[in-house]
């Protein structure tokens, strides 16, 4: 089964789950239906700072008033963290955000919860969600994009979700878009999030102004910004709105930028549908039509000439509907699916 | 059942497919066993200019011919085509070197032959081909690269061979690897095989040649070419064995790409073993050894330690082998798995 079949089903019975959105400064929690509806909604400020121990339990805390609130049985919970999870154990390996280091969240809450439970990749979770629930539906070949401060997504090919070998497979924001450009937090030269995530731009932003000393063409930018430290990637679009010289370069290059790493990305992965979000998309939306005029350009036709591409449609409820999708899916292909 | 579990079946009784690998200038055609052993075998020039029909005919002949000869009862026929193919019908859409545009190659020998008839790329034919018999034996998530006039390829994950929304997943050699770059063939700026592909290196090194006139650097190339027409990436890597500085230049460029080329991969489908194949691997092995050093340096470190990076094994019947594959494959996804 897949993950096309799993929607359809005939729901006789409305099933539920809670799917998680753990981030590094605020966590939300949610009750889903399998239609991909959220009914009781919980919002936590992260205490990061404080250790992987309190947090987790701030989540389990927050899943037992949920539970309490909702009233309904659950299938399990479903938990996206941005970082790197280990298929089968769903212990957080690497989570440079939350500074987390080989934590095991999901047997951690497996003790105190008697259900199934789920931890795995944020922007894979939200590529379910928006597969199951969103952009995605009906689709069986899917390719998500998010472009925020860095740039993530998830492949869904032939009705599955790919993992890879070590479960990071699509880590798009590091495809080399230009081998002689600048060093990305990586180590490699001139990744995709280098030039269009958000960091990178603000990177370059700063890079500009201080090349360009105290200029003309930066006043603006620098006016918004407070300080050159203050310069970041909303600010620069900001400034670029006001027609500022040199936000206007770079946001151009960040376009040309986008347009290139996502032509690859459609010859790479072949998807009928193309599905971009995050942060810096939701500020700049205009930027899919260019994608779109410029992938349908310079991607190969084959793989273009049946490719849709859309906006994603969860919004900030994206993390959480697909946390709790993730459960949905995985509970549906233990049942009817020997995988 | 993956492709895995298809090597692993006991043989109760050998089985046999005809492997045919449809070049425009030779075909070669082989009875294959399910270990991936060739029996008879067949080697014809491709009467590609003489039209379609006349190749399809030739082939026709070829199995037929192989069939007498061998005496064994075939499974069916794989055949391997450098193009994109239509993934259910087998129709050949475009396939430059011969000449070919929506060709019914499988439906028109499936007519003469009464047994099952799978027309495929034919690199994803070679994957599948190393997967079962090669470098790629025992493993669940493989990328097949290779380098030869152009860069193609295919990825394996889950045991899955990847086809993608128009059969076409992976094409690898437009990835964007310096969206600045050199026109490549496909109309987008700085694809991988426009700086690492036979076709990019050569073309690369006429321009050398140009832009420094008659002066000392490209003597050696010159020379070793005939003309600025007879220049080949065979040749510049000559030109590079014998210290020619303009092929020194050159070829560092190449191997910088492909480094960041594969790095890019790598990231992308997270496959715990990369195999490099293709003509210009076997005419600079050397290269396995910088791709591997420079990989595991640039791509991610979640992805790569635990990644072997491996020379491919099939040699010269790859093709033929790979094709006959793709038949095993075919019969035992269709007998146990409703996929």
């Amino acid at each position: 089964m897949t993950l096309l079949d799993i929607r359809k089903m005939p729901n006789q019975e409305l099933r539920y789950a809670i799917g998680v959105d753990l981030g590094a400064t605020k966590s939300e929690l949610g009750i889903v239906d399998e239609t991909g509806k959220v009914h009781q909604h919980l919002r936590l400020d992260t205490l990061a700072e404080e250790g992987d121990l309190v947090v987790e339990r701030q989540i389990l805390e927050g899943i037992l008033t949920l539970q309490r609130q909702g009233g309904v049985p659950l299938l399990g919970i479903g938990v996206g963290v941005a970082g790197q999870i280990q298929a089968e154990t769903g212990v957080v390996l690497f989570a440079p955000n939350l500074k987390w280091d080989c934590f095991p969240l999901q047997t951690s809450l497996q003790r105190s919860l008697n259900m199934p439970i789920r931890v795995l990749n944020d922007l894979r979770a939200i590529t379910l969600g928006e597969c199951l629930y969103g952009a995605g539906r009906g689709c069986r070949d899917l390719l998500c994009v998010f472009v925020g401060t860095g740039i993530g997504g998830g492949v869904v090919s032939n009705g599955r979700l790919l993992t890879g070998s070590t479960n990071i497979f699509g880590e798009i924001g590091h495809l080399t878009i230009d081998f002689n450009g600048p060093l990305c937090t990586c180590g490699k030269q001139g990744c995709f999030e280098a030039f269009a995530g958000g960091w990178g731009i603000a990177a370059r932003a700063r890079e500009a102004i201080q090349r360009e000393g105290q200029g003309l063409a930066s006043q603006c930018l620098l006016k918004l910004a407070g300080s050159l430290q203050g310069v970041t990637a909303k600010i620069v679009v900001e400034a670029y709105r006001q027609d500022d010289p040199m936000a206007k370069i770079l946001i151009h290059e960040m376009q040309k930028a986008c347009i290139a790493g996502c032509a690859s990305l459609v010859n790479a992965y072949n998807p009928s549908r193309f599905i971009l979000g995050g942060g810096l998309i939701d500020g700049m939306p205009e930027i899919i039509q260019l994608i779109d005029e410029g992938v349908k350009r310079g991607a190969l036709q084959a793989a273009t000439h049946s490719l849709e591409i859309v906006k994603a449609q969860l919004g900030k409820q994206a993390g959480v509907i697909g946390s709790a999708a993730s459960i949905f899916s995985m509970l549906n292909m233990k049942r009817d699916f020997r995988d």
